[in-house]
């Protein structure tokens, strides 16, 4: 930087310095001696050095200022999409409780069905349908699933729950003539893909009692994966 | 910007160019000749021009630099806004689980009665109440309750869950001579407005055993809303 | 501003503001007067103090622009260093369940035992070890635990869900020669710390049914503390 003030101060004033013999301040123009570097010029010259020298100090300052500033932009963006990840997945509410609903017993069938859970109590995401008794996962995830039965001890109550085809968790009771109500249930954490399928069959011959909330079916996304 | 650079050379070695008899370097001042645009001087015009020209750039630069810091900035604002919102979410923390207590039967009372849970064993926010038996929610928000409890077979064992006064599930089974023990219970996720209550009675006439942490009431906030 | 402008403009002008009777654009340059304010000049020094001036503007904006910047740059690792906490958080992800699993009665025993859900359904996180039953907390935090079993009468079914050595709570039914079938569960929130052990025992001279997934412990992080 000192260079540039010099190389400012010298390219006039130092245009007379081999001319020791002469007016150190004087210059030839078109044969007259003239002072172009008097001292008023010279500080003008050093100024304008001092100038070009600050500009030079701005503009290395600005382009790290950019750079700083390129670089605060890109982890700007990369935690925007990160936050955008976190408030999508927290925004991604599967919650669902449904009960049998009806007035009394469900079953016996003699076969085994699916039961619908027609008395959707929370039905969060809209994954549970009420008509099918179908649990489809919206997203893929770590989900809970938990169910609780009723019955009297006419027939047995029998209820298993299956992702997809396959058989996860069950409960049920016996028949009894003696005990005239049974409870069961169970509950589980299953990771589905998103469209596995989620639902409950009441066994063959088996029923359950569907009145009062008794014979229930909930589930939740616990996590995304 | 290159216009820059010729209007303050121009400024002064252009003032002779249309004087092509005369020699271009040279200005009359007070009636004599003199150059004003020597090479040197040129060179400090173009040099001055050139830094007119810079700072121009710089500027320009500089106010691109402001505004993109200004976006930085708002988007920073609301990036933080969003993560607050997040923690607050995260650090809303609501979960409970509580014992029936005590030393054996907990009832039959004549009339339904709430039952008071009075061994907590854990409670996060504070939102069940030991002394009430009620829980209040603090914030909106989709929650889950299970209860389960155990009883005798000598009367009816029969746990109703409401929210407010609502009958959102239940579990009960019957009085019987031969089966001595019953077990029940049941599950939901519910949406709650702040300040909601949840509570279960024991209906009339009926009773739970209150005895080993076999009776139990248990939620936690899911999510809020 | 304006005065670094005058300045740069009285520093040559101005020189012979004082010589009210002379020609106001001369100097005396080897006792010959010459102009070195000509407007051309004046039009010069006027630039350059123009030029100092906007220098120095933005270099005032330039260090308001580099405070801002810091400032930014300290925001931002800070919302940088929230969003790994959070993410952190949610990605720490402890979710099990398994079923008792065998082909029949597990138990009597003639002392309790601890219950090894042989039959995993779902580990993610690995915290539950299907070689000891145990679940061991990865992380400080509330836990919920839900236990569920299915027995036939012959024995008592007694199953006691422990924080390391304390019992927490538990489900049983009585022997019955009439109720050839009972059912039974639990659930908890629990605070553990690092490390804390969770298991189900099999109390003594008690059974359960460790066939077709009716036997069950389930368990999950519910929230970091």
């Amino acid at each position: 930087m000192t260079f540039t003030v010099l190389s400012f101060v010298f390219l006039f004033c130092g245009l007379t310095l081999a001319q020791d013999d002469a007016n150190a301040n004087d210059i030839e123009i078109n044969g007259q001696m003239q002072s172009v570097c008097s001292p008023d010029m010279c500080d003008l010259l050093i100024k304008f050095g001092a100038m070009g020298e600050k500009l030079q100090v701005i503009e290395t300052r600005l382009k790290e200022t950019e750079t700083r500033l390129n670089n605060s932009e890109n982890r700007l963006r990369n935690s925007e999409n990160q936050i955008m990840d976190l408030i999508n997945k927290e925004r991604t509410k599967v919650i669902f409780s449904a009960a049998a609903g009806g007035s009394g017993d469900i079953g016996p069938f003699n076969t085994a069905t699916t039961l619908i859970y027609r008395a959707v109590i929370t039905n969060i995401g809209g994954a549970y349908s009420q008509y099918t008794g179908i649990f489809t996962a919206p997203v893929a995830g770590a989900y809970y699933f938990t169910i609780f039965y009723h019955s009297g001890g006419k027939y047995q109550g029998k209820l298993l729950l299956f992702k997809n085809n396959e058989l996860m968790v069950m409960t049920h009771d016996h028949q009894s003539d003696v005990d005239t109500a049974d409870n069961g249930g169970n509950a589980v954490f299953l990771q589905l893909q998103r469209g596995d399928h989620v639902y409950v069959r009441l066994d063959e011959n088996c029923y359950v009692w569907g009145y009062e909330h008794h014979t229930t079916f909930s589930g939740f996304l616990v996590s995304q994966i």
